[in-house]
């Protein structure tokens, strides 16, 4: 089988497409066929070098897979091959509360990811395919959909009639667009081109801001609400926070995803965050319970993920290229084999 | 009836002793003759002129206050006088969510306070003293108490056999460990004082780390709990967040009630805040509900508050200058008639 | 003015129809001209003699009522008149957990009700009426309305994708069906109409089962889910509540709302209930909060109640002895004026 | 090795003591040998044949045991030979929610159980042993002190000040006495014998009713406490579960965890439960996540499951026997080996 691997610190360039033999399932594991994979902003920092001494050589790259059940070993009797499944990005952390324990085995990064034709899931890592879906589709949901999901269902509770407010038009803003609008929620949302604006309308959003005209849309989104937003899916840096504590209502919640690198402290607005008694959530994807809890509520509402490119097998680094460019809107993806 | 008023933007020495007509309850109200008040931080802030041009005056300072029934209004029943009561913090915050609307009325700050002889409180804003507090320990509950209970188990959920983890000797502080005691919890301290850290030992707290010799009691308080405590009650800045978010584990919650006045210039570790699942709340004292709450688990565990020091009423200036050298171990009290 | 009595233990043809001076608004209150009033099966039950010697006479009888704002008492600040507002069932449950001081004045059972042309109420129990709805239709939120919403909503905390059974076409099973389409659930509805399944199916109910062909519709809608339904909306007798059992998955929920009169124990499925840990949630209506939640949601999403026939004011005897002939489809209500 | 087998539907009379080969731990498993086991209620109903045919033959019964690890199979890190551990009553119900592939497992009952001088388990299933128990009160955890959990902290939420209360002197209300002790609450505890109420009262009880005096004992609990109290840990049947409704407050909650068998003709108050908004809530034991955490909590607060009494382990079914009189105080245990 052919598999990607990340072989050192150099970048993109250090993605080398090798072969490896198919490995064999063994008890309560699962052999899986990949067709499809997707890529998020994690993984381009992971190839870039982002996570430092800390990163494991050789990686095979990317968190997020689909593909077809070809093998399973001993004692696995849920699922048979041919089945269509989606690999969690978490292997060991199947349901309630995160732990250390939990999060270890993280997809192209502690361990072997998916940008490999053939791979081994532990079964209970495994969640069926739902019928609507392609297995491209299905690929843009470990990381970008079940952080969403965690974002807007799990840890923002959001009702029916509240107001959730995303930022721009990578992956998981976009899915937690999709995933606000399944639960009821109003959307106010964000961009910076006047084209993606539309884009966002035309998939629901109640209100889009162009965050470059309108530099206050903290301050705009209270206004509009009244009171200020439920939830704010904080995808962005010091500066989008800063507007985010100003745009959540007193109570609310801000879902804290985006990495701030060098956040000066001195700049941030948490002072106003403690007298609104918001409370700034981190969110680290989910669990196998969790992107089962998604691919439910996709397949009632029949809402498929936004694919904004997909690259063939060997346009890998391509990819890689393409995702750093940052104009995507929704998620990259690799059709494999 | 004698009470104080800050009259502008002067600091402590704004601070006059005034008299006043005796007010009347009207329907729903009853009239309240205090006896005791304490002092909060955010009490001397004001005083400073910390809230800047947002300040009213002339203004009764101080949130906290208890005394007893003097006359009760139209349509209240369930008081009459002689007894003996608390004022919440916030007059219009009953229970449930916060919201402007129920945050609006905070005593001491956007309505006159509890420096004064008298006071007029909505029946539905005082809870019963219990039996087992004088009336200067019941007057140290409103906000320091209701902070650290809203801290501790209303928003930190903490179940026994957890790990609470408090900062210092102040009032929140200290309140918060016997809250967590009482909740079961085992608790990391912190103080800079040998004398202190005997203190919070015989108070029942489990370890108590010195912040000077120990700097990095954060990455301490993770290796003595193997995975991390799963609530710090910060009542510090910038730099004792950075050492919570290493004190707590994945998943656990940082009760975040300081103001970080004076931030300085170096970075939050925000980053590794998300990784963690970790959530930063912000804490706003509470609601009446709140306020009956800690007064019923004092009661059952027939607890007393720490009082450091009582002044008499016209010593209050004494006790903000006190108050402001930080040398206090719980709290500052004015005996009030 | 102009309003219904229950003058006594004598049923429908108890009702008298008198006169009665407008009062005047007092402190904190709000004189308001009803327009619209709705029944529930509870208000049937309070003029049949049901809740027998606790009930107060004379009485005037409704929860539920909708109007104008005629004139403000002193220091109400949010409303003025001419604002279309909505009564809340409880006067004094504003938001939190219930209790018996909040639970104390419900309309047309402690207190008198709406069935009258003008009626004083606190402000804090208004909630304005979305601008979407006719007072008719609002008049039909603050029981059945909001009795759906505490089931579906904050009670059940139902997420999109989820399956929620309903029973019927009752007032609050039609809302029920209502909210948990905006939530984003699956519904699976009964009725023993074919003509009421297809209006059920028109509104979204995914599945719709006649329970008088399909008796065994608990174990039916275990079937179609697979592990069973996450949510029963509960509002029958023992015959239903062992369906309600048997539909529902392990760990799910059964909102009860239904009045089991003489339920022998010993035929009810409770022994299976504890062995799939399912709780048996008691709702009784909700507080202002959550009307003003549901009235939030249906003017985000452009929902309408259903409403079955509108007697007019002098017409009121008739929808009493309507309602009671079961045959309605969403809620009866009265024009009043 | 020696264990029993239930070898058919004859009764206590239908163990067997008999002779197997020590098995071997695969790949995620561990090999114990225990050396202590502790009966509960539903195991004398299993080996009473209260399961009927749904139970399978033979089987070694008993859910519940401790002992010492003996081997670790591939892949197993976490544990060693010589470690102490305990094991969890569903191996399959790690954490998270209950569900039905979670809740398949149950030792003594769908799986072999405990009643054996060896064991396999998965590594997943067991939890460490706290150093201040022996291996005979660790081995009281699993079934009846996870489910006192469950009911007090997991699923009733129980904060210092409240009120819990618990009947009788078996397995599931002494250890529900000590873990509400543990979270601060008071407790009234019911018994019909004054010697066992002496020692309830003796761990802490703060107030204790003889039930066959004090029928009303339910009324009476809601006396003492004004309002009601927060939980019941009902273990009852009909008779008790009313008397439980009476003594619950408004929006109190009910842990159901007894079998009503032989139900009684008599009425339930369910439509009080209903205006109450009361909860009912089944308990079915807990995953490993909740033996963990009790663990902790015993741990951090030096307490010790009560045992009434240890059988040897040739001895087994006079320990049944025992267990079937109703006479203990606490739980009735087994040493092995």
């Amino acid at each position: 089988m052919r598999c990607y691997e990340l072989q050192g610190p150099g970048g993109i360039d250090a993605l080398a497409l090798v072969d490896k033999p198919v490995p064999q399932p063994g008890r309560g594991e699962v052999l899986v066929r990949l067709t499809a994979a997707s890529l998020n902003y994690r993984d381009l920092l992971t190839v870039k070098g982002g996570y430092g001494s800390r990163q494991k050589f050789p990686l095979v790259p990317l968190s997020d897979g689909a593909g077809v059940v070809e093998a399973v070993g001993e004692s696995v009797t849920a699922l048979a091959p041919g089945d269509r499944i989606i690999g969690s990005f978490f292997e060991s952390w199947i349901g309630g509360e995160p732990s250390e324990a939990r999060m270890r085995a993280a997809l192209g990064g502690a361990v072997d990811g998916t940008l490999t034709e053939y791979r081994i899931f532990p079964a209970h890592a495994l969640v069926r395919t739902p019928a609507h879906l392609t297995d491209i589709e299905a690929a843009t949901l470990p990381c970008a959909g079940v952080t969403a999901w965690s974002a807007v269902v799990k840890l923002g509770g959001i009702r029916p009639g509240q107001t959730v407010l995303t930022q721009g038009t990578g992956g998981v803003s976009i899915a937690a667009l999709q995933i606000a609008k399944m639960a009821g929620a109003r959307v106010i949302a964000t961009s910076s081109s006047e084209a993606k604006i539309e884009r966002l309308k035309a998939m629901g959003a109640d209100v889009v801001m162009n965050y470059r005209t309108t530099t206050d849309w903290g301050r705009k989104a209270r206004e509009i609400t009244g009171q200020g937003v439920d939830l704010v899916v904080e995808v962005g840096g010091v500066g989008t926070l800063n507007e985010s504590i100003r745009a959540t209502r007193i109570g609310g919640t801000i879902a804290f995803i985006g990495v701030l690198a060098g956040a000066p402290a001195s700049e941030l607005r948490l002072p106003l965050m403690v007298m609104q008694q918001q409370r700034l959530q981190g969110v680290t994807v989910g669990s196998v319970e969790d992107l089962q809890a998604l691919a439910n509520a996709l397949a009632l509402h029949q809402v498929k993920p936004v694919v904004d490119r997909v690259f063939p097998f060997t346009g890998a680094r391509e990819a890689f290229h393409y995702m750093s460019s940052g104009t995507h809107f929704g998620k990259v993806a690799i059709a494999i084999g």
